[in-house]
């Protein structure tokens, strides 16, 4: 039997409901309430605990949600002994700060709210950085998976860095981009965030720091924070990173720098050549290792970009980071990672140890696309419908948003930056607009600090939604004030 | 220029060789030694240090190996400013033990030569727990990928469970085992070793105890070593774990129990069903959650095992894991955790966090496997085949080790777990037989303290290997003593 001689403290700033949460689970973890008992009924639990009856429910809710204890049919809340619920309910360190975050911080909320709104049908999806469905390469993916299945004789575990008919062929690709990296230096991964993973675990020290613009794609992702780094955002100017400033935020817990130098996310900004020579010299001047994340590189629309970082690195400063996710197919789930092969090698080894390679089938049909010839073929179609995509978006713009905001011309990649003339609440913005169907990708998922900015992608919407979305988005935004 | 007034302290108990490592690392890091500069000669270097030529040549060895000085071909050895290199050269604590055990452990070199070895051509396999590239059903995943190609609308970012066709497709599989999970209680993974690396990532502590059989395949891992736990193993009988000594090794840092019931790597057990309920009832009593692996239970070759405990589990005690490595390909890389939805979720939301999601393209071809029927049919064939392959084995065994070994008959799976009546050293075994082309799987891979144990595996080797890798190891095991 349950037997209740406790009160939530009313003076304590954990709200009530959270004390009455915390009280229960102690009696189902040690075992005082035990399995298959029943909760007294909401009215009795109100009067023991001295509290509203909704701070009762409101304790339950929470208790259900994590599977603690059920509601019966017949009436009724009995305890189920969910011993991994319970496990899960105080989870370790480095993810209670990752869990109890999105509690603090209102970007992760928003990040969240999107993650949720992206399965509802027919939201018009203005900030997606992925490619559309139409866009997809349906018969000559047919033809990849065709030649694949007369290719492959087996599929057992791969060597820790991944297929070495895959890697020989990126190799190739690459002296295309003037890297030349051999098969030994490059590490598959399943995406370039698996590749960001395994350096945090792998090289980096909880406590260290990173640079990297701002903003920055890195800001929406807790990969480095989730291992005790902190990120650290520099400011940009047209041409990238203010390599001043980087100078100006070196210390002692710098352990590198993470850019994104082609086609960045979210301004869209290239950096010139120039400017890269001089951020390489200055880093090796400075011992700081940089991580190039070459994302958008095949996604150029007007003229080729400059040259990788990575091209000109001759002291293995830079580690390289290319994914297939951007410019095919996100869910092939295959990136690569070039680096020094000691680094290269230690990272392998830990990916052995975290889920024992990547996908080979991925790796068989990547390997297809690049050596048939296929994905240079699908790239000039691809960047034929995206320029067409831009234009959409950008003759939308100059008709609806040329007296609010203003925007760059991106010459390759998904986005356009926009920034609003008018302060605005960015969440209810973000709020109303989910309200009218349409999702947008409000600045501070990529930069900790507000701002007035907008994440535009011309890479998921249909060309109708595209220019109807905005349309309505700058409707929306006329509205408030 | 480079001056040194320094040597190393012949007193320490850090190898000379290594001493010499760190200083030069350190005088590199801190940009005293600057880039491109020119080591002195060896004899001048072993004359300034006090030490053998020999030991400079080892320390400039492991300076090279890890990428921080080259030799350049006119003669003369340069600094390279690797700052990767560097930073990989100073692991963080995790990382830092699972490194360093390649040191002191002995089970873990054994474990890399295996690797190793396991890429040399002819080796004859007689310990590799995969299926031989013979038994891989071609023809089938042609028309598998033929089907997937046609079904494939696009290849976006999946849900943070994994694709819902999948996990549907599993929901309904899993029924013929009698486990009522619903596709939301499913999380699809890439391997079940991902699935470990969530649970210790997630939900672990450091410091926590793993309970698991002993020897255990999980011994053979680091996944939660790694995180800080510790494995520590109970004894078996033949039908599988003790559950007495579960209860005699229960404490306040026991967090769960590890267990393979089925089909038992490396042992071959299978737990009989009055065993499973007894095993779930005293966890259950002890709310002591238990992580079942069931990698092996597609693979049965005479009668249809017990139902998983998964199947008896009415509190949300078991977490469920399942891979298709083992009965149909490793390199797809998926798996399935199966879980109180709470737990499943925030393990979703990690992977979510690491991988973005496991690869598309394999979540769709095992789902065609699956759905087409296609997957039993093979199944029916693969057991066909392994039963000769197991008969093969045991007739080797009983023609050539019957006076010098003790081995169970297995009922599925993969594994003979053969034990050798003579006292000789596995490690000269192991190394003896690498010398003659025979790769074998020592016992102390799965149990850390010594044992006189081989694991034979009779689904990697080719029928003829197989026989006469058996004959040549039992000549081998006869010439030592
Ligand atoms: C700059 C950048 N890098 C990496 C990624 C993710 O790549 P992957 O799917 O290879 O993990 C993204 C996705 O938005 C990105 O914008
Ligand atoms: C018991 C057991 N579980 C899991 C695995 C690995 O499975 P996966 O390839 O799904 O990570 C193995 C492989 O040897 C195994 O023996």
């Amino acid at each position: 039997m349950i037997s209740i001689n406790w009160k939530p403290n009313k003076n304590s700033s954990i709200p009530l409901y959270k004390q009455i949460v915390d009280y229960i689970k102690e009696k189902i973890a040690t075992g005082e309430w035990s399995i298959s008992s029943k909760l007294p009924a909401q009215r009795e639990l109100a009067e023991r605990f001295e509290v509203n009856r909704s701070t009762v429910v409101e304790a339950l809710d929470e208790l259900k949600a994590e599977g603690l204890i059920e509601g019966k049919s017949g009436g009724g809340t009995i305890i189920v002994n969910n011993t991994w619920s319970l496990l899960a309910s105080t989870p370790p360190p480095n993810w209670q700060s990752y869990i109890s975050s999105g509690i603090h911080k209102p970007n992760l909320s928003i990040i969240q709210a999107i993650n949720k709104f992206e399965y509802k049908e027919n939201m018009i999806r203005l900030g997606t950085g992925e490619l559309s469905p139409e866009l997809f390469p349906k018969e000559m993916m047919k033809v990849v998976l065709d030649s694949v299945g007369d290719k492959i004789e087996s599929l057992g575990y791969e060597e820790p860095k991944g297929s070495l008919y895959l890697r020989q062929i990126i190799s190739q690709y690459l002296k295309k981009y003037e890297i030349n990296a051999s098969p030994d230096s490059i590490l598959i991964v399943s995406g370039s965030l698996q590749a960001l993973q395994l350096i945090s675990l792998g090289i980096l020290h909880p406590g260290s720091a990173v640079l990297s613009e701002k903003p920055s794609y890195i800001k929406s992702l807790h990969v480095f924070q989730s291992a005790g780094m902190r990120v650290k955002g520099i400011p940009m100017d047209d041409q990238g990173i203010r390599i001043s400033e980087i100078m100006n935020n070196l210390n002692k817990a710098t352990t590198l720098l993470y850019t994104i130098p082609t086609f960045h996310n979210p301004t869209g900004i290239v950096m010139p050549q120039h400017k890269r020579n001089e951020l390489l010299e200055v880093c090796e001047k400075a011992r700081l290792p940089i991580i190039e994340d070459d994302a958008y590189r095949d996604l150029w629309l007007d003229t080729e970009p400059p040259l990788p970082l990575k091209a000109k690195d001759k002291n293995g400063s830079v580690l390289y980071m290319g994914t297939i996710s951007k410019s095919l197919a996100a869910g092939i789930r295959i990136g690569w990672l070039i680096g020094p092969e000691p680094v290269i090698e230690r990272l392998g080894d830990i990916k052995m140890q975290t889920d024992y390679g990547s996908s080979s089938l991925s790796q068989w049909a990547l390997a297809e696309w690049i050596s048939s010839g296929l994905y240079e073929k699908y790239l000039e179609e691809l960047r034929e419908k995206l320029r067409v995509r831009r234009q959409v978006a950008l003759n939308a713009l100059e008709k609806y948003f040329s007296d609010i905001a203003t925007w760059n011309k991106p010459s390759g990649g998904f986005y356009i930056w926009l920034k609003l003339k008018k302060q605005i609440s960015m969440e209810k913005l973000f709020y109303l607009c989910c309200d009218n169907g349409i999702l947008i990708n409000p600045g501070n998922v990529y930069d900790f600090s507000e701002n007035l900015n907008l994440r535009i992608s011309y890479s998921y919407s249909s060309l109708y939604d595209l220019e109807n979305g905005l349309k309505k988005l700058s409707q929306i935004i006329r509205l408030l004030n």
